[in-house]
């Protein structure tokens, strides 16, 4: 049937297409991470101006890449497999936004910090957070083209690194704050820049969850392994505290 | 053409199954943001662990509801205009999920608040704002079943309010945590619940504009009238205040 095989190979051309669009947007996103957590330690707002500026190519490519993919089930109408991966490719680049947009968030707050003065290690901190988010996102976005079960597992797994971090920068901040009120504008920034980065790593999971539906069929709606501590923590109260 | 119609009418009334399940979904979310800032006033953590458990049913619907929409795009081949609905109902249902996992997690933090002493008048704040979030997402939806673009612009626009309420509570929590340590573990709580209330009524936001796309064909990555001011209002600093 050489009229199905030349079906076949257009759908593949097609959606190779995309998915070279994805690797381009995820290559942006990874180095919107980084640059948000340098130009904080550093204190560099001309660094945190372009990830500002930087975050309006990523949301271009994520309509391209829904309008691509649109087209691409509209034209080539592919069986439920194909179809799937093609889905995947839509979330996969509403991931990324998500990620691009936490990442411009970071670097707003850049500019703010760097009127105040430094909390002790804490931009170290983040930025080492930041780090190990960008090395998972770009295992979750190998597995991808790899279509590799066992490494999206891995980068899930890794997710809970992520949020021990978090966990132990909140406590961190709550404690400078109480030693010094002159802390809290400060923290507060931090901590919010702490939870984006916990976040993305969050949304690095999704894109890793659907690596693995496309490999195994698996729904990836199984409980993560869970996350924010800070809400059912009882040792983050005062009162637990001094008792 | 008898037949073409038939194809036709088929698509409609699965479409039609599918957007009952929105509402449905809809429904829960409503009820969930509701509920979260409820439990939160009156500190009743029987109805905060209602609404933790009850996000399995809105999780639930949501994958059955892009496996419909999978499968009825697998059968049916929409073209252009249809295939563009059937898409639109996988991201609003992505964004209704989101929503019920901010309720969620808000209903988390009313169990640890509620062993600490109340933060004068922010919990009733926090309940009007998430009064007003619930209110945009009803209309979005309505706007959605009724193909209404001028409603999703006046939810889009009702954005702004929330974004106001949420400034100023996070000025309140600053100003309350400066003047009493022994506010700050609180104060930490209750701006988590404030920063996801306002993230909801982001995601309401990218509903109405997908109701937008899908009647006038507008892209909706239009920017935004934008929202969390506390990246780059000055005024927050303590030193410019004491200035």
């Amino acid at each position: 049937m050489p009229e199905e095989q030349h079906i076949t190979s257009v759908f593949d051309r097609d959606l190779e297409a995309i998915q070279g669009k994805i690797m381009k947007m995820g290559g942006l996103v990874e180095a919107a991470i980084l640059d948000a957590a340098q130009s904080l330690e550093t204190r560099d707002e001309e660094l945190a101006e372009k990830v500002r500026a930087g975050d309006r190519a990523i949301d271009e490519l994520e309509a391209v890449i829904n309008e691509d993919a649109a087209r691409l089930i509209a034209l080539r109408s592919p069986a439920a497999a194909d179809l799937r991966i093609v889905l995947s490719v839509m979330k996969i680049s509403s991931n990324l936004e998500r990620i691009g947009d936490y990442a411009k968030n970071m670097a707003k707050r850049t500019t703010i910090l760097s009127n105040m003065s430094p909390i002790n290690g804490s931009q170290a901190a983040l930025r080492r957070m930041a780090r190990e988010v960008n090395e998972m996102l770009k295992d979750a976005l190998d597995a991808y083209i790899q279509r590799d079960a066992a490494k999206a597992r891995d980068v899930i797994e890794r997710d809970v690194d992520v949020d021990q971090m978090y966990n132990a920068l909140f406590r961190e901040f709550l404690t400078f704050m109480m030693e010094d009120p002159r802390n809290i504008t400060a923290c507060m920034h931090l901590h919010f820049m702490a939870k984006n980065t916990e976040r993305m790593g969050d949304h690095v999971t999704s894109i890793a969850e659907q690596v693995i539906y496309l490999v195994t069929g698996d729904n990836p709606d199984s409980p993560r392994p869970k996350s924010d501590k800070t809400s059912v923590d009882a040792t983050l109260s005062p009162e637990a505290k001094t008792n």
